[in-house]
């Protein structure tokens, strides 16, 4: 799964958020999307689609929409200015378009922000965000899925310990484990991205969402407005109808949530007394500051720390759909960070998660040595079946159990107890065989072989976002 | 919206819980689909279906299989019982089986629970929970849906302030707010239909996941289960994938979103200052134990207390996903109530939202009172749009914001100010033409349309629940 | 820890709630003090003292408190009923006073609920629910650190590994882990009592917080209406100030973290591969309802369930606080379930943790064979230390790390190559000196004394409830 | 409350956090607590405290510990390359304590971090930034509260509509509104800045907890280093029980709560339909881009927004309780997000709450004019307690009930209704004498003056931060 000539970087994400904080909770690129410089082109992009939306309704000359369009380079803009004059407007669209129409000047700054209020701008800036950013989360999403159908497939046949209560029950395999985490990121990439491609939709309605400033033209304004943004269009405004949100934050939950089991069962077998995987970090990586022997699993560890984010967040973001009237007096605001906070966590915990899989190695004699000192207990329940036609169940699981607990107390062989108890319904050589967990591994093989199948048949994230909205069904 | 004859019961709801609290929290007959008898019924369903899978299969004779089903009858199992056996199993499943074993007796008896795990009963019953509980909660979101959709049809035209951060804005009309609502409930009942539909699975793994006391036959008896239950058939058993938990929380949790939204603007448009709508409950309805005066709009706020139950129910359930290794050591168990509650929450949000809908009285003419008591300055917008196109956006802006400020410092009529600080430009009958709200609704009528015929093309949720799934696409 | 004698019942809990999951969710009691019964109890207490404060007050005759006082039986009120009604009015309290005076009748009856309003009565109850649940979490919280404490105290120099990041670390004792649960719990436990003995304060305001209809007699009244609840009187009517809610389900929060903490930990430390504790349930107890071999920790397990119910109610109780005006339209009648069902969740996890802690088997010889079989790696900060004075930290630290590096790559032992790589600086002797984990196992003695000292110096939960509050500070 | 002279500048607030949405979101200075620069500076305190503390001991010569104390200065490090770094060690104390070595150098270097683990400097940094940045928190708190007293000193008899479930109930004055809000926030500054000083600890245990490396002069290096660091000395290591930080969070989350109720009610009573108060922000404070009339209560919306980030925020917190063994594999880093946003969040509403205050035009006579224009409806209470004597509460309330719906639905003058229907037993003066609202204020001068008097009692945050800790009592 990895190579041993990429180790060494201390840090090898070159698209980490800058800060103390920012390798950690802003990894993989995800703060790029999400960050000041890419609030400002969403802001600016939405305003040059509105532009050019009028332009092809015929409301606007082209040239001046075009004037405009060209003038919306967020490089040129002071996000700190913006941000200071947002304070006393409630948003940082006022100070824009005010910074906007200047820079534009002339006949064509007369065009700017027509018929939009400030919330058609910042929702529409908020659509394309969650769709670039979250076209990044699914592209780790994704990326964490192939490398589990790698490890799948590979481990198709790997037996292990399956455990359960972090129990050992009965053997599984490693590839079936897998192929359990694979189903988990594929399927929350491929809700994600449909949650965005369906219900990132842009915004326009005006001051109290009845377009009235745009006359008879409002409809006609809309459609290309969101044909302009690359974004669904809507059937209403929704500027208090905040499913869409929800809806967003609940398909980033499901990232975080499927990240966080994946990375979670990687920290538990990578314990020391497990030792069924190691995170080899190479040089400086997953080192302690004072235990020079130690191997931290760190991106499983940084991958969950990011994915215990979601929940909070996700619920302030379900919170926020209580928008009051035609315009919310605080829950609309909310949403700003809460959403910014739950792209960074979902695309920084699927990051994480590729991390841990590319450094991941999988130790397959430990399964099997684990498996086998756990002195065939788990297999108890093979014996249990092969009695149960003949017992019922309930008495061949009582004869089984009592043979596991008098071998559990006795220190005894498992088998050699079994053949006591069963002294003339089962031999010793049977009882070996049905205590032999390569012979019991089910259907794991299928399960591998589905779950790979199903991501087959899925259609993947596309590279660079989730591309232009093909409309909302509803 | 409220029939007379209708009013004067205390509380009409006959299928509300019991209890102190049931009243209010567990209302529209949700609990009928939630409660002991409930879950019961879907765990006795899960074995049947799982005794008539394995008969399909061949695997158990036809009779056997009909006979478990026969003794799967909810009223003869004692909850209390079993609850208290569960505590020494950790979940009720181990008790259930035992019971169910001694009442069937016989052959047949030692086919119960055959190749299953607790927790493959346990979840799929939590499933078929989901599916009647949700298929109610669809019905209530529907329900109010179809009663938002007569305010919007019948107010269309209906003129009102449209208010933004609670502050006058611009006119709509009250069938634009009642299509807002319309789009949030319709679609979230939608949502809520289609998760159910595609994501309610039936759960069939055994103890680990491998479907390994199943032999070769693991496969078909899945399919045969998932098809008996009436759920849908998963790729890999699910036991710690809970991508379908958490889908079918954010789905509820939409719901109480949508609900909350709405009951909200309810009461703040019913406040003693507003008046546009009351909830006329009739004799001991919303009366106060000490205000004789009072008319509460206790629906709404009941709705609201219900819906605010939401985001931390979901957040409870998006954390929950982190499940370890094959089955988890507490947070499976966690869902439980949380599920249960979510479900109970939102089936009682909707109900009430029912409620209030049914009780509303619409006052068109506070509404217009309301507009008109606000002196014109609602309408100073579409002055600022009828200049801009002479004067830009932003002069226009400053002068009639400069009048504004003028009329509300001089409490004198805005059109008269305007008329002077735009003397030379537009005549009084010009500005008191444009600031008549009823000249500027904009597409408030196109918009309810849409919402009407959107509502129209979604498929509606079944009476009865949500029927037997119809398979999922991933 | 555990008596023999004691195992055997399946479900030892004559306390346990009723109902499929109330032997899980519903322990030790706590329902008892959380039913509609306990609320019924709490709503009649809060009538009957605030009869009594209006005799002592001199408004009302002595005779008609004691009549309204007698007439004041859980018993003789029909939950059910009330409820129903309480769906029309929005509160149990209307029907409740309605019944009460129906039942008090003559003269007496007209005193009853006087200068009250319905929030006055349920927040008064809830106040005494909160203190009589929230001193039986408590109680059972004490329970668990008195455990804890005889746990610390007889393992005191039992050797365990240390685990970081679920890795081993360096050694460490049982005790010492033990007491830092203890300090949890403990502190939790003292927490929960002061916020409850210092917050739980008895409620009054009449209609609008005024106490109008008490003419000049208001204050005086309410300092005698709390005297008789044996709650703290405030300084203010609290309708929507909600501090002393948002305290109290910190309080509750903190106990579920601490119990999370520690029921999690056991979980860890029960794994099939670590061994070091087992949860010695009996027949029937942890059994799995396939794997005859299993003891599964599921007293532990239960206690993690309870437990992780409780941020997401934190955060709904944390939410509500935003109560509007005088009187909250959805948030306060959102605290009743939020706050009952937190209660029960802290209550049942505290009381799972004391099952769990009462079946404790610890197993000494598993820790030291454990840390034997980690080949003395977590040792290796010793050796670092031990050179640091020398070489500095920072090359000591390489120079341990390669040798580490080396004998885990070879497979050779620690000892053997770190005498190899510190030829001429450390002996082989001093380097397995160095390397025998009980010399190295600091102040962990001291830090288990101290703990144990805290616990002795720290008031405890009086049996049967936090008594009547001593009056807050604030 | 405001001050003409003051207005104008678009963004007043000089303390105000950079970016986009820094003026919203990070305002009040609470930022410079709580950024990269502050938390470099609290890493820096941590080490160069631990240095003098060992030199305290005499485990390090005097000058080395001066020596790295003078070289901790925070604008001699790099956060990006720290940052960077931090993604490889898992937090970024490994690569400070690397870079603060080489800087420091020679013989001083080899006592850097001495005894310490990662965690140690990061949780006590931690802590140090929490008593900064929450020191900064209780003084806007504070702050807010001052102006409280102001607002409910000066209206004291200012008489107002009392609200419940939003509707007109009975008279109150605003100067007991004010009080409430000031009861809120004040004791939530008092409970904050209580919690930072008693529970904001130190931390040090080296890599297990231990104190191992510090041979016998672990507990003094601790007491030695608490002092230094001035924190509270803690009884153990607390790498793993996090109830101090679930503490602080409930802190922090009841500002919010006390924020988020205040500024609430203010955007209710600003409402354009009530008017009762204005926030009077001056020139592009509270502006709409597209209507030019309006006056946002922007500050208020912008506390709420801020307040309500809390809630999902406490949840992360208290779920992260969960904290492995010796030290957590995911847990203790999701805190580093969660609280210092949450400390952003507690400050910026705390500070926009001032804003909104210091804003504030409060008008009397809207308050007289909406109470009046409720047709005495409000008073019926009074009628009915009136009448309680001797009619008994019950028939008394029938009986105004009665006429209220009878004049309410003819639209005749309550007064004259009330005369008709109690003809012989009141007259109509004594009817209107008992419908004056300013003779039915019950008692809210008492609980103005209470709540002043409180405020005078309870000790206040100190300027500059919570100040050295005066020890903890737990």
């Amino acid at each position: 799964m990895r190579d041993e000539n990429e180790r060494g970087a201390v840090n090898e994400d070159s698209g980490a958020a800058g800060g103390l904080y920012g390798g950690i909770f802003g990894r993989g690129g995800i703060a790029a999307e999400t960050d000041d410089r890419a609030w400002l082109r969403a802001l600016l992009d939405a305003e040059a689609a509105l532009a050019r939306a009028h332009a092809r309704v015929g409301l606007v000359p082209a040239e001046h929409a075009a004037a405009i369009t060209a003038a919306c380079v967020p490089e040129a803009f002071d996000a700190d200015a913006l941000g200071a004059a947002a304070a006393g407007a409630g948003n940082p669209v006022v100070p824009l378009v005010a910074e906007l129409t200047r820079r534009v000047g002339g006949d064509a700054a007369r065009h700017i922000h027509h018929g939009a209020t400030s919330q058609d701008i910042m929702d529409t800036a908020a659509m394309l965000v969650a769709r670039r950013a979250g076209g990044a989360v699914a592209e780790h999403t994704d990326g964490a899925a192939e490398l589990l159908a790698e490890l799948a497939a590979g481990h198709r046949d790997t037996v292990m310990a399956g455990r359960t209560l972090l129990q050992q029950a009965l053997p599984t395999t490693f590839g079936a484990a897998a192929a359990g985490w694979l189903e988990g990121l594929d399927t929350a990439a491929h809700r994600l991205t449909e949650v965005l491609t369906q219900r990132a939709a842009a915004q326009l309605g005006g001051a109290a969402g009845t377009l009235a400033s745009l006359g008879e033209h409002g409809p006609a304004v809309v459609a290309a407005f969101a044909e302009e943004a690359g974004l669904a269009e809507p059937a209403l405004p929704w500027h208090t109808e905040r499913g869409r949100i929800a809806d967003i934050a609940g398909g980033l939950g499901r990232v975080c949530g499927a990240v966080g089991k994946t990375a979670g069962d990687i920290v538990l077998l990578a314990q020391t007394e497990v030792g069924e995987v190691v995170e080899a970090g190479g040089a400086g990586v997953g080192g302690s500051s004072t235990l020079p022997h130690k191997r931290n699993p760190i991106a499983a560890v940084s991958a969950v720390a990011c994915a215990e984010q979601a929940p909070g967040l996700v619920s302030t973001l379900f919170a926020a759909q209580a928008q009051q009237h035609q315009r919310a007096a605080g829950p609309w605001h909310a949403e700003w960070p809460a959403l910014t906070r739950l792209l960074d966590a979902a695309g920084s915990a699927a990051a994480w998660l590729c991390t841990s899989l590319e450094r991941l190695e999988v130790r397959p004699e430990a399964m099997r040595a684990n498996l086998a000192a756990s002195g065939g207990f788990p297999m108890a329940e093979r014996v249990t079946t092969d009695l149960a036609g003949e017992l019922g169940r309930s008495q061949a699981h009582e004869r089984v159990r009592d043979a596991c607990a008098e071998a559990a107390d006795s220190g005894r062989a498992l088998g050699e107890v079994l053949a006591e108890h069963l002294a003339g319904r089962r031999s010793r050589a049977r009882i070996d065989e049905l205590l032999d967990p390569a012979g019991y591994l089910g259907s794991t093989g299928v399960l591998v072989d589905r779950a790979l199948a199903a991501r087959t048949r899925r259609p993947r994230p596309e590279p660079g976002g989730t591309g232009p909205s093909t409309g909302e069904r509803r």
